[in-house]
């Protein structure tokens, strides 16, 4: 883990009975770590996205969606989409492909704040976008596509179209889904949902393609990594960190964010 | 619903299609105004807690609890014991009733500050508590128990034992059920969690009676009638509300709280 991680985070990892090794923030510093420990320990690396394996475990929630719209489907009903959050885009690739060939569409959901739509933005201009600096309260999709990840994403038979939503959305849709829906969840978790509330793009799409009855939607919240400190300091007028973050050195969760570069 | 009542709560009963009635915040005056509804509209009245029928329909989620454990007793496990959140004592007394019999121990858990355990004091005594006036931030609780629950409740045939918790516990149980639960609950909800993990006279009560193996405890979680905002007040170190607070002006939720007296 990069040293400047939450304290939170830090400490839930080691809860778990995890050995954290702390690293710089930069990707050269933090491949450094990994690669001693590797080499001290015979430990095998898990790529946190960019990976087959790791895009086909995270693809298991697409069967899980299917399973649990089993008695809608019984009751001649059918799931029309899945919107997901798209980060480094491990999950949305996994679920593309557990979900390929199955009539269901498959959606990309991202935050806008300074570029952090690079997803987006790349199949918009057909080239990866492959780095990226951005500090939106998303902060598990400041991330870029890896190469893995694009290769699927970028292809429309996979992933039908992405959208963007702002920081205002994602406050939104996290306020509505924890206090209707009782579920603590991250900023990042919520922007499918938001997406769908909030997005008129995709709620014109909608419109003309599902028509009057419309689609039924499965909408992926992934995950809840978050603190009421952090909530706290999202949703509150905090004067001190506002002015870090216009300085670019907090991000909203109240981490010291480096740039993440992908690769 | 007195005037005073949280904003975010009348809009939320108005958003489920309520008409709502407004009076002022003592007893007398809300029965003055429910009053003249029964008599303009001929509408049937629903108490809060101390009612036969309010009490009987509380007191199903004692056989909620008894089928959500069904897998755990046909693995030759059971269940010792149930612990519920007492403030009017409805949802206690309905419990206690469903499970009397079943050789599950009931317990109840209040809120302790400014002597909001009204009803653990009252059966300590022999007297029931009429009238409480407390500010706890589990203000779900904040109420005297009636004529009907305190029979029920008082009865050591019924309800084992009642315990209180501090604020302190209240907030450290919460802040546990929101970060590593994910379920947005009210202060309220997490009591009987609290006296669980923090009430040493409950502990060393189930160390002596369950031994090394313990008991297996089922909890009630209610409710969720909170607001990120309401959490902020909270957790957050608010100079001002604390000022109020101590002039007894506020209550945490941030509610202008009036006299809560039974009956």
């Amino acid at each position: 883990m990069p040293s400047i991680s939450t304290p939170s985070k830090i400490a839930g990892t080691q809860a778990q009975g995890a050995i954290v090794h702390f690293s710089g923030s930069t990707s050269q510093e933090r491949e450094a770590v990994v690669t001693d420990v590797v080499r001290a320990t015979g430990a095998t690396l898990i790529p946190p996205y960019d990976h087959p394996d790791i895009i086909l475990g995270q693809g298991t929630m697409g069967l899980e969606i299917q399973s649990e719209v089993a008695s809608m489907l019984a009751a001649g009903e059918k799931l029309d989409a899945v919107i997901a959050p798209c980060g480094g885009g491990g999950m949305l690739s996994g679920i593309a492909i557990a979900l390929h060939g199955t009539g269901i569409r498959v959606f990309g959901a991202e935050p806008s704040f300074q570029g952090a739509d690079d997803a987006r933005r790349g199949v918009e201009t057909g080239e990866r976008v492959a780095s990226v600096k951005t500090l939106t309260i998303a902060d598990g999709l400041r991330t870029p596509l890896g190469d893995y990840t694009w290769k699927i994403i970028s292809d429309k038979e996979y992933v039908r179209g992405l959208y963007a939503v702002t920081e205002q959305n994602i406050k939104d849709a996290m306020k509505l889904v924890l206090e209707r829906m009782k579920c603590f969840v991250e900023p990042s978790a919520v922007v499918g949902l938001a997406t769908i509330l909030y997005n008129e793009e995709f709620r014109q799409m909608v419109e003309k393609e599902g028509g009057a009855k419309g689609w039924n939607v499965g909408v992926v919240f992934s995950g809840g990594n978050t603190t009421i400190e952090a909530i706290m300091k999202i949703f509150g007028d905090v004067e001190e960190s506002k002015k870090e973050r216009e300085e670019g050195v907090l991000g909203r969760d109240g981490s010291r964010v480096a740039e993440n570069v992908a690769g």
